[in-house]
Parts: C-alpha cells; sequence; structure tokens
C-alpha cells in the first residue's frame, strides 16, 4: 500500500478523493489536510472510510507522512503548495487550474491573477490518460485537467486528429451540476475552481447580494441559467489542449450552462465538417480510436449519453450524429464532473505514475437509478 | 384600490406578497421597504409586477404612503415595527411570528428572546379564517398563523372541536420545501422566521461550517432529513390554538422535516380516536364542517394531497383514513407555504378585514405540472 | 363573459388552458371535451376552478355551446377537428402542430405522415403576438406556435430583422423541462405534440422497452441528455418564421435536450455576426425593439435569464453578449413553456382576435422560489 | 471466485446486484436472467460491467452456471422459482416479499394472494445481520428484508430489546425515493414487490388513468404524498420481527410517504417511553449495541440522519432524541433502499453465508454531493 496524502481533503474533490480512495487496493490514505477544519473529524458521509483526521499542511510532515500526493485545493493556492511537495521521489497530482495553462500572460487574462509560480508553467504533464498516457506514465507531476475540458476534448479528439472539422468553427454548449461550483461556504478550502455559477448578473442591476446564494436549493431548483457566458477560463485550455491534438489553432465559443443535479457534465459539441462523412462512419473511428480505452464508451448510432448513467463513475459516454442538411457532426459527451472531471482522473492518472493499470479502484459503474 | 404597504418586500413572503398583490383588483402597492436594497428594484422574476422601489423603513411615510400594511419582517424585528404602524384606521396583518403567542414566558422559552412588546401580546386576531373569521373581519391588527400550524390546525380543527381524539397523543410529521427557511443571505430582511434546517448536527461532531450551507443544493438534493426535533418554535403555537378549538389543553409531538422541492407543507397528523369512527363517517363530518370555505377541499375517501396540487395556490388539501387496527385516524392536509402558509393567508386577513370576498385576487389553483 | 371551449382538455395544454382561463376576467369556460375521460371531472389540481365536466367532442354541441375555441389536441387529430369548428363567426386557436407548416411537403417529411385537411396550410395566422399583432387582430384561425419556435423567434428576430448574422449559420442549443413531452399515458388526450425525449437510443442496442419510461423520475432526475438530434419537428417551424422575419432563407442547427425540471426552455442561440457589434450595442436594439411588447424583457448587460423567472407566467426574458473573440453574438432566451409556450399565448391570441387588451387574464409574474 | 447467479437481472435490484458484484472481489456473475430481455445486454449504465447477456431462466441452466443466487423476482414470481433452486449445497438469498412472513394467513391478507409454496413459509433466515448473523451464517436460504423493515427495525431493536418502550404504541412515518415502486414498464422482471406508490386515490373521484404514471417525473417532482395509508404490506413484516426482538407482540402504525428523490429511506420512528430516559443514554445504549457492526452508524446526540450520506452505500444512519415534554423517544434512521434496503444486504448475507467477512465488496461511503 502507498502512502497517501491529500492536501485540501474538505472541499468537494478532496472528499471525493477520501471516497474513492478508501477503497482502493493500493493507496492507503496517511495523510489529510485542510486548514479551516484542521483537528476534526470529516463529513458524515465519509463516517467508516478512514479515522485519519484533518491537520494542517505542513511540508515536512507532508514529505515524511506520504509518498504521493493528491493536491485539491483552490486555483491561486495550489501554486504555493505544489512546488513544496516535488522533488525527491515524491509524486503529485493538482487538481486546480494553477498548472494547466503553459503561457503566464494567457494565465492572467483569464483567471485574472498573476502567476506566482510561473517557473513551473509547462512542466506539468496534462493528465488525460485517453490522450497522454505515455508521458504520464513518466511522470511525477501532473496536472489533473478542468471538468468541462475533460468532457470536450474526448468528445472532439478523434475529429481534431484527423483534420476532418473546420477548427476556428466549433461551438461547445456545455450543462453541469451545481457540485462544479465548489463548496461555497468555504472558498479556502475547496478546490474545484469556483467554475461555479457567477455573472448571472452584474451589481447595478440586481444585486446578486438580493439573492439568497446562486447555488442555494431554491435558486437553482426547476431552473437553468448560463454562466460565464464568452469569459470561462475553461476556454483556453480547451483551446490548447485541442490545438495540440489538431496541430491547428483551435478557437472555440464555450458556454457552461448550470442545471438543477448534483453532478454530472453534458458537452454538445458542433462542428462543421469538411468532408463528407456520414454518422455510421465517424461512429466507426471513434470506437476505433477509443479501442482498449476502458474508461471511454462510443455508443452505437441512435444512442445519445445520460449524465446518469456515468454518475459516481470514471466512464465517459460519447453519442454522436452528422446532420447532413447542415454539413455538421453534433458530438455529445457525458461524465461525472467529480470523478473523470477530477477526482476519479487524478486517480487514474496516479495509478499510471505509479506503474498500476490505470483501472485499479476505479471500477464502478454509473449509480441508477 | 386601496394603498398598501409591504414592510419587508426583499425576502421570500415579501416578494410573494408583491407577486400577489400585482395582480389584485382590490389593493395597490405604493410602499416598498427594505433595509437591505433600499434605492433598488425588485427582483428579475418580478419585472413587470410594479414599479415601486424599495426604501428605507419610516413610520411617517410608510402611514403617509399607505392604509393597509403587511409586516413581512423576522421574528424579533417585527415586535419593534408593528407598533409604529397600528392606530388611526390603519390595518396591520404581521406575518411574523412575534405576536401569535399570547403568553411572553412561552414566546422566551420557545424563541429564546425576551419580548419588546409584550403588552401588544394576545391583542392580535389570530389569523385563521376558516376558524377565525368573524374576530378577523373586525380586526385592525392581524397575526398570521405560521405555515405548519395552518396546515395542521386545518388538519385537525374538526375532530379536536367534537372532542374525538385523546388531546394529549396527538403526532405531527411535516415535510416541507426548502423556501420555508427563508432567504439565507439576508436575515435581516427576510422574514419566515428562519423556520429552517436547523440543528441537524452539533458543532462538536461534524462542524456545521465544514459544509456548504445547509440549503445548498448540493445539501438538499436528493435527501430528505429531520429538523429542530422536539424544539421547533412552532409547536406551541399548534397547541395553543388547539388547545382553544378542542376546549382541552392538546400536546403534540412536532417534527418536520426539510425534502428536496420548492415550495409545499404535507402534514401527517396521527390521532389515537376516543370512539370507534370510520373513514368515511369522519370525511363526512370534514366536508360538513369545510362546507362554504373556498379554501380547503376534502379529499373524498382513498384519495390523498400531494402538494403539487396546491403549488401556487391558497387552496388547503385534506385526505384521511381510520386505521382500525391501530383505533388511529391519519389526518394528512397539503397547503403551499408561501401562499396558504404566509403571504396568501395574510391577503386573505386583509380581504375580510377591508370588508371584501376572502378569494378576492386568489382565484389561483394549483400549477400543475 | 365570452363562452369559450376546450378542445382536448385533460392533457397539459388543456389544463394549463383550464388553470388560466378559470380566473380570466373576460373568458368563461363552458365546454370541455376529453375522449378518455369524457363524463368525469378535472384533476385534483383543478378543484375549485370550474364544474363544467368532460364530455366527448361533438361538432354541433360544441358550436351550441361556445364562441371560442382552443384545440388543445396532438398533432394528426387536431387537422381532423379544427375544420369542424371553423366558419360562422368562430374563432379558433390551435395549439398542435398541424397547421404551423404552411408546405404539406415539409410537414411529410419531419412529421412523418400525410396531412388530411392540407386546404388549410397557410390559412392559419402564426400566433406570435410580438411579430403578428396585427395579422393576429383580423384573424378568426390562429395557430400557435411551437414552444421552442417561441423561445427561438422571439430571441433572434431583432438580429435577423436587421440582417446582422449569417442566415445559414445558427446554431440553438435548447434546454427544456419534462412537461414538453406531454402526459405519457395518454396519447389521445394530451397534445403537446409529444416534443419530448424520444429517440435516445435505438432498439437494436438497448431497448426501450428495457425501461422504465424515458419520462419516469428515476430516468430524468439528476441527468441530462439530448434528443431528437437533428430530426427535431420544430426544426422546419423556427425556419420557416425566421426566414420570413429575415426575407432570407434561415437554416439551423437545433438541438432539445431534456433537464430534471418540470416547466421551462432556455434557448442559447449562438449566431455568427456580419458586423462588429458590441453588447451594449445589440443590447438597446433588442431594448428598442421590443418596446411595450409587455411579454418580453429584455436584460441588461451581464444579466442571463433563468427560466425560474418566467415560472408560470407568460413573460420571455432575454438576455445576450457579443464574444468579440469569435465574432459570435449568444442570445440567451426563457420561457415557461406551458404559459408563453403554449396555453398563455393561445389566451394572448384570443385576447387580440376578441378585442381585448394581449395582458388580460395574464398578469402573473414567475411563481420563484 | 464462486459462480453467481442473478435470477431477474433486469428490475432495478437486479441491476443493482450487477452493479455491486461487478466490483466485488470474490464474487463472479456468471449467469442473469431476464424473460422479457433475454438475448439482450443490460443497461448502458452496466456497459463495462460484465459481458454476460441476459437469457431466459432455466433450473437446469442456473445449476450447471452457478452455485449462489440472487432471486430478484416480483413477489407473487418469486414463490415458483425458489423452490427449483434450492437443495444440494446451491445458496440463495430471496429479494422478494414472498418468504418473509412465516404465516399463510397474513401473507394473504396484506399481500391478497394465496401462497404457492407454503410448505417453505418459516424456512429462510430472516436476512437482518445485524440481529441474526449467526443463523444467517449457516443458512443456505435466506429471506431479504423489505427495505422499509430494515430501516425500522434497525432504528427500533436496541429499545424492544430491552422492553423500554410501550409495544403497541409505535408510530412510523417513512420517506422514500421514487426508486422503491421498482421498474414501472416492467412488472414481470422488476422485484421491489412495488411497495410503490399506489392508492392516493380510487378510480371513482380521479381516475388514475386520467393522469400520467403515478412515477412519471411530473408528478413526483416539486412534490410529496402518502400512500399505501394503513394497508402497506411490509406493516405485517415489521410487526412480526420486532415482536421477536421484543418477546411482546409489536403493533405499529406505518405510513409511507413519496418524495421527489431517487433513493433513499428516512424513517422517523415515534415511540413511547415506559422508564425516564434522556437522549444521552439512550445514545450510549444504541451506540453499544451496534458496536462492531461495521454498516450501523449511530449519531452523536444532536445529529440526525440525511439519506445523501449514505446514498449508494450499505450504511444506516441512526440519531435520535428523547422529548422529555411528551415522554417519547424519537428515533430516525436513514438508508439507501436500493443497497442497505434490497441488494447490498443481499450480498451482506450471501458474504456471512459464504463465510467471507460481511463487508467483502460493500466498501462504499456515501456519494456525496
Amino acid at each position: 500500500m502507498i502512502k497517501t496524502g491529500i492536501i485540501g481533503a474538505s472541499g468537494h474533490t478532496g472528499e471525493e478523493l477520501v471516497r474513492l480512495l478508501s477503497k482502493h487496493p493500493k493507496f492507503k490514505i496517511t495523510y489529510l489536510t485542510s486548514e479551516k477544519f484542521k483537528g476534526q473529524k470529516l463529513s458524515p458521509s465519509l463516517l467508516g472510510a478512514t479515522d485519519i483526521m484533518l491537520e494542517s499542511f505542513s511540508p515536512s510532515k507532508a514529505k515524511k507522512s506520504a509518498d504521493v500526493f493528491f493536491v485539491a485545493l483552490p486555483h491561486g493556492t495550489s501554486m504555493e503548495v505544489v512546488p513544496k511537495l516535488l522533488g525527491g521521489k515524491k509524486k503529485v497530482v493538482d487538481l486546480s487550474g494553477d498548472f494547466r495553462l503553459e503561457d503566464q500572460a494567457v494565465y492572467k487574462k483569464w483567471y485574472k491573477k498573476k502567476h506566482t509560480s510561473s517557473n513551473l508553467l509547462g512542466k506539468a504533464v496534462y493528465g488525460l490518460p485517453e490522450i497522454n498516457k505515455k508521458a504520464i506514465k513518466e511522470a511525477n507531476f501532473v496536472t489533473n485537467p478542468g471538468c468541462y475540458p475533460t468532457s470536450v476534448i474526448l468528445a472532439l479528439a478523434p475529429l481534431l486528429k484527423k483534420g476532418l472539422v473546420f477548427e476556428k468553427d466549433i461551438i461547445i454548449d456545455s450543462k453541469s451540476g451545481v457540485s462544479g461550483a465548489g463548496k461555497i461556504n468555504e472558498k479556502a478550502n475547496s478546490t474545484w475552481e469556483n467554475d461555479g455559477p457567477y455573472e448571472t448578473r452584474t451589481p447595478e442591476h440586481t444585486p446578486s447580494t438580493r439573492y439568497t446564494k446562486e447555488t442555494n436549493f431554491d435558486r437553482v431548483d426547476e431552473s437553468v441559467k448560463a454562466y460565464g457566458v464568452a469569459v470561462h477560463k475553461h476556454t483556453p485550455e480547451i483551446e490548447q489542449e485541442a490545438s495540440k491534438i489538431s496541430k491547428e489553432e483551435v478557437t472555440v465559443s464555450f458556454t457552461p450552462h448550470l442545471i438543477p443535479m448534483n453532478r454530472g457534465i453534458l458537452s454538445t459539441c458542433y462542428c462543421d465538417l469538411k468532408e463528407d462523412l456520414n454518422t455510421k462512419e465517424i461512429i466507426e473511428m471513434y470506437k476505433k480510436t477509443y479501442k482498449g480505452k476502458s474508461f471511454v464508451q462510443v455508443l452505437d448510432e441512435g444512442n445519445y449519453p445520460e449524465t446518469k448513467n456515468v454518475l459516481g463513475s470514471n466512464h465517459c459516454h460519447i453519442g454522436m450524429k452528422v446532420d447532413s442538411r447542415t454539413g455538421r457532426a453534433i458530438v455529445i459527451s457525458a461524465i461525472d464532473n467529480l470523478v473523470k472531471g477530477a477526482s476519479g482522473q487524478a486517480i487514474q492518472n496516479m495509478n499510471l505514475m505509479c506503474g498500476f493499470k490505470e483501472t485499479e479502484g476505479l471500477k464502478d459503474v454509473g449509480l441508477v437509478p
């Protein structure tokens, strides 16, 4: 059993790591940190998972207590902590957005802050195992993809790789459950980047302080809304990684929506085809591309993914259709944002970094109904 | 059109009053207050309802601007404001819990604070029109019942009045949507008494600060829990009013539960019968008792209420069954907590106080589906 | 009071007509039909709305009993019934899809059946009052728009009218609550066109009979999925009406999604701008275009619509943003699919046809929370 | 790996068995039956779980293919099948209600049908391992408890065993998610006994055929209702097992409610105390009683269970309070109805029957959020 630390264990992704690692056959949780809840137990849903208590982060204690680390801190905080863990034979998967973008200027533009560990930018392997498996296996430092980028890149990679779609004309309309927003009350310890439902209105008109929290039940239930329109910070991450796969510069319009459910992301991607292909042909191409990838399920023609079918699992379901009338391919993918979109994928990465099978400890299928 | 003021217009019950009064044929909104949002417009769901802006409360401005007042402030605040509105020919319906209990000591015990206008205790008419219509018509000061007490008293009144059940052995198990908790972020301006989901845990074990807010979507969705077990402050209100109807001292066990929906209360009441009655007989008795009461619908045998069927309406649906095996009557009632349980009933009261038909402006039936 | 008949009163749109008309100051329900439930009362949520019983449709009885008719039958059935009501001074609003498309061949292609009253095609006025008010006022026969087309055309009309976007390159991603699917169990009496969640899979792979119904709670809750991808029959309706407004042939990719809520449609529309406009400019243009239209609310910059804010109301909220990076305008609209998307709009049309104010009986704002 | 068969693998409990067994380290699925879907694959949420196809049930094929059997058929069907599997060294856990009641007359009264394998009544061990562990270990035939009885008996056992409450005066108010109703469309292959939302109305008044299915999303969402009032068939099961524990005859009033969520049962139990005990004392007694029971978590004073905290897990959380004012103990328990209330508990039983640790393959904690 490998001694394992989770830095930031009281946010959504931190608790999800505890949930998943507590039944993992190879990793043993030995170190859990939380600045806000140091000295305390975990949440009641985790009763029975582990007896390790939350403590304040200490680099020396951390390195003594564990050999591999999952860093589940908010962006901005992670960049302060990760450098203290790297080195020696320690292995680190960082779940924040701090090390995904390779260009410091792009980071500043979209994250609205200066990067304080810019020397590390570009040093982490982008941890999407279906694309970068080989590099991940050899890495000690992996940056875990964002939830939306995971769903989008898996949906588009086969088309982009073969150059079958116009790279500058891709529209992505995503729908997410509420957990993507992180734990609202504890910014400091949550990770999950606060991708959440901001900016649905400006202060001048209808001050957000008027309302209950944007993610309060009575705001979310029986409603749907767009947020972060044209400014969501997963946009440059999608473009960066899609461009690498395509070898052309990719530009996307990306619009996330908040819908009344806890978990799950569905991304509907609209691409203009360069060639005259039919649905059957692109499905076959996808099946070939993803053959042997345990966590990607390409659905047969006429079937479309439902987020429920991957709830609690590390799977990504992909379905598609060519609309011959408009010359577009519509590719739709579903993931659980906290598993394949965060903590599950982080474990999949760590499995590879440690020489295990990537499916180790990740055998759950969808919790239905 | 009667000039109408709403004191505390930015909480849930305040906004619900705006929603309902904006289509009322007899009342015209002329004065709206909010300490937190003075100078601002109402929420976007109220676009098109009224152009009146929110302003800070001023007793003299209030009395100049309106002739009738709905006070939709939190308990504790209302007792400071109501005395400044009473007098002259002004009419006041107070939606808080401040004037419902007649005994200062009982108030202190359950509300955990001293009453600062105790001279007014017992001066307001308890505004349940199906029981107190005559007194309400003659009143200038009405205290609007709590949401749970409304659902419970309407369910029990016919049995209590006839002395058919053991008064000391009544169990009430209620289920409520989230809006009963008020707007979490704005204690000062919300009313609705924060009946909400408190006390589901103590700080020692699993600090509530660990979590997102108790009413955050990811806490409420796909879950149900009890709260305020044996300490909810609607308990003495139920007992006080039930005892008046029964002419015996009534004691109840009352347990509210939070379920994943926005609006609605279902109260399941368990009563031990003193006599051997069957379902048919008590349904007929209920139908007779509530004949001519426009807002109470007694369901036929074999039919049970669903909160959805009264969503957005001022109706109360009641269904029942005698379990001859155990000698119990099980009476179940459904209301919309923000309408019949608060703002709709307040308007029903004001209709009566102003000499209008009680149904005026309250003609909505359930918004289904 | 105008004597009013509802043909097909037991489906979702039929019951919604009863709900709305029961509080309308000018229309009085005098005739209700249902083939399946003739001789019976309405649903329990409508207790108190009307005492009229359901009866079997008879053209002569209908004409004797009422002067205006709302036909809320499924497509395919409506085309048999409407011809029997037209004529004399009777006024008819048909809520089905049978008379929206003007071209018989287009109807056959998308609705997969032959039109049996093709002589009436093109004879009904398309009942979108914000666009066609004058023609509606003079009409005796109005075809009520589909729910998705209502949300889309109101979102796009100002841009299309001014020729500001490329007409062949519009992508519409819509999200709908479950009520859009009609009442699953009673095809014959529901209308609402069964726009519902079909085609999420083919029989070969995972037979739909394996599952509970597509709209069963345990299929919909905590999930989102696309349906009708590239084949939804609202597509040609959107294109037909958008082309009339634009005076150019408009082509759209339209993808509806089913999300876990009862009511509401959010349409996110992606348009390539022909000119370099900013967000402020197009919002001002929209505000000017919709000035005086009581039911359209154009939101200020930085605000985006939420379906909850129009729940139960006839309003349409529209928000937008120009993404200068990609040269696209993203316009988002929200409606209640059963009100502005069906029965409310039908009443708005009938108000105009009868010479009333279009807002008569439709003063509700959003039921929040 | 033990060869394992699931008879009735396409209902909710059957699919849940597949989900849980597909990651179990000791059992290997070798045989799956479904009469309706023979020759077909499992549902898409189970993609990746197993490649075994569904086939028609054959006793000889079954016995050749597997050594242990989970029978997940509806009551009435199970009694035909189980006798064909018993014998030799085969082990059977039956999840239906057919073998839980020991008295044929009681079965007939509550299940409304004659038992056709009455010779087997009383032969199966009642599979509640926290109570009957020793007998289960030695059994070849176990009848798996109902979902509600599991939640209720675990909540009451410590009080009953010590004789601390009046046995004839227990009231149980339970709240369940929708999955308890089974898969509506496929009676034949589902199990889960159709405990579901029946009887909320009689045909005379408002025919259920008027509506969409009782479990359709638009019926359940934003609503709560009681069902099976005083006639639910889990009542005699609770009384039978509670009486065994108490050694006195126990009588209960049991009222289940349907609430808008997929999974989970919360049972609120009201008991009249014979002695003057406080909350602290009974919590300590419960903690002592359940010490070493891996799946029961007794919460500290001031904490109450939430169904969400056990979602997808085999845990039961129990919280309680003594209301000294009324002399009642209120004990509240939460389980996942498809795991501890059905398939998880079935595996826990089979683990014991096969000599494994009872927690084997059941290490999941609650899926939160």
